[in-house]
């Protein structure tokens, strides 16, 4: 081909797109949406500005982030038919498969989207609010249907994080949990061309319609090496089990260590120092645990950060800590990764906006490396 | 970041993956699957003896084509709850969004795979096979219900191009239009890091499940500036008419170039001679046809070609002569790109395997164009 480009294997440090949404040093440690570094809004803001932030590039006035206020509350009832739909896949009603039934769902959602035949840009950015919205009452429903429940309307008077522990318990959370996992919510919602946002804008080129885009980054989310980390870290962490203490979590993990086993939970393909999303879920970890009275599975963690760090050099990530959070939230390994998708849509719609606005389809080559070309054809039967 | 790489835009002429499934020269206008070249596949083989290639590298026996025959054969016969799924889609039953639909169906096949939860190379191979069938069994029964009639259960006798005409019409295919569509599944079955292809992929890297990869693809091929293209050539040659002539077809298509319109299925990222796939196709849509009693469609076809080339030096893609052949075999312009689909699909699950077997995710960086980092955070009522 005509001077082909050969960048490192899985396109490392390859500038695939401009971007005006996501920050990313991975020397310094600096993540930032929109040029408002994460730690600022992990402290001060909510998910909802954060969405406006990532939809709009910059931050929503009263009135504005009022509006989109209005127009998640329209949104967040899911349409009869996915209800329906929902009550007959089989894996909603049984744990381990929620992100195939999220899948399922939002493709399904596409089928009965006011906006489905339109695509013009004020169209999308309504689809966008409208997958945010449904996409966290599915998850809810689908956590809620898995243990036995019913499924809950969501309230007009909570927000986003508090709809979705409303939704996911049938119980009104407290302010600290609300908060908690507002944060995780921020903390997720974009980071640059990781896998599936990647997915999402390979989709979105082809100019194909956004739920086509963001069902693509659903099932590419699934996977155990993007996704799947922090399900894993809390597998681990009851593996080791809560009687046992910080000491025997030391001694498991030094023992996988000496068997060459990947600890889930550390190193990142950017960051050469710590993730600074780590930085906040190593603080919620710890408060939350406190406050359930279970401040084990922080000592665990804590103690494993350490060895991992002393032994391999290498930093926790923003699955190590998210998982005693969400476990200290009372939540179901098997909604981890669905739980990401729920931050995650933000990121994900922002990028497909952003990429229809200015497009290019996204087409690279392969290196060819089969059987030398031409073979020579060899009729069925002189094989 | 640490010395990036920065490629075209689109990833033009960059190298995502070694591969060794399809090689590809755009300069010689060179196609070829496993070393053979596409134009021998064209004349002597079938669709089942290039799908066991691309999954194999090599051309098989007749007793392991035979072995393929007999899989396809029982997988071709929906699941009850695929069927059911299909009556209560809303887009399934008036045309439009056939492609909407088959994104739905196939995930939700993911639901009822009996290896879904086997992700060994063998499950992935069984689930390869299964896909394959089912897809096109899924768009027959889509375009006949579309139609109105009722799903027709496959014909163990008939085989996979046989089998689709069959389910879609309810009436056995003739000779020339089974080898005719046979063909033009061995033509679009692969094309090396196309659009849906390179995003398959990239769902794959992360080591998810081959039906959200396959879903992924499916959305992605749904975009006008990939799967739609044939669609858009038959639309404009419908719009011209067949009583018009193949004069008007240039008078219209000469208005369009002094309009700066582009011209559906004309020109290609890679190609820089004629597609060898038009080669095939321009045959067929002469051959069909003439048979048909309406040689019209062709003629009009060979008219713009002739005016595309003489004032844009563009060749036909594989598009253009596609949407005349499939008109001539009284195929529905809504089933023009699922039917990309029901071939690609042998393609799609061929590279999710080869990535599957050497995996490195794929993620690359974006090139940050977005507000100054850091952005001081005012609080909401400051704003």
């Amino acid at each position: 081909m005509t001077t082909a480009t050969k960048p490192k294997a899985g396109l490392e440090d390859t500038v695939a797109t401009s971007s005006a949404i996501c920050y990313l040093d991975g020397d310094r440690g600096v993540l930032a949406y929109c040029g408002y570094d994460i730690h600022d809004l992990a402290r001060h803001a909510t998910f909802e500005e954060v969405c406006y932030l990532l939809w709009h590039r910059r931050l929503p006035t009263r009135a504005e982030l009022g509006d989109l206020q209005s127009q998640l509350v329209e949104a967040r009832p899911l349409p009869e038919p996915i209800i329906r739909l929902m009550r007959t896949l089989p894996q909603a009603q049984s744990s381990g498969n929620t992100m195939d039934a999220l899948r399922t769902l939002t493709s399904a959602l596409g089928h009965y989207d006011p906006d489905a035949a339109d695509n013009s840009p004020q169209a999308n950015y309504r689809k966008a609010v409208r997958l945010t919205a449904q996409i966290s009452s599915i998850v809810a429903t689908l956590g809620r249907t898995n243990q036995g429940g019913g499924p809950i309307q969501p309230d007009p008077v909570l927000g986003h994080a508090g709809n979705f522990l409303y939704m996911l318990t049938g119980e009104r959370p407290s302010g600290l949990a609300t908060r908690a996992f507002d944060v995780a919510l921020i903390l997720h919602a974009d980071h640059e061309l990781n896998a599936s946002t990647f997915a999402a804008r390979v989709a979105a080129a082809t100019l194909t319609d956004i739920h086509s885009a963001i069902v693509a980054a659903i099932g590419t989310l699934k996977g155990p090496l993007h996704g799947g980390a922090n399900a894993d870290v809390m597998r681990l962490l009851l593996e080791i089990g809560p009687t046992a203490g910080a000491e025997k979590a030391e001694e498991v993990v030094r023992a996988k260590l000496a068997r060459k086993e990947k600890i889930p939970g550390f190193g990142h393909r950017v960051y050469h120092t710590e993730d600074p999303r780590a930085t906040h879920l190593r603080q919620m970890s710890k408060d939350l645990g406190q406050r359930a009275g279970q401040p084990i599975w922080f000592e665990m963690s804590q103690r494993i950060e350490a060895l991992v760090k002393a032994e391999k050099n290498l930093n926790p990530n923003v699955d190590f800590y998210s998982a005693s959070t969400y476990h200290a939230l009372g939540i179901e390994i098997d909604l981890f990764t669905p739980i990401f998708a729920v931050s995650r849509v933000s990121g994900w719609t922002a990028h497909v906006l952003e990429q229809y606005a200015n497009n290019r389809l996204i087409r690279p080559r392969a290196e060819y490396v089969g059987p030398e070309y031409p073979q020579r054809y060899q009729p069925l039967d002189a094989r």
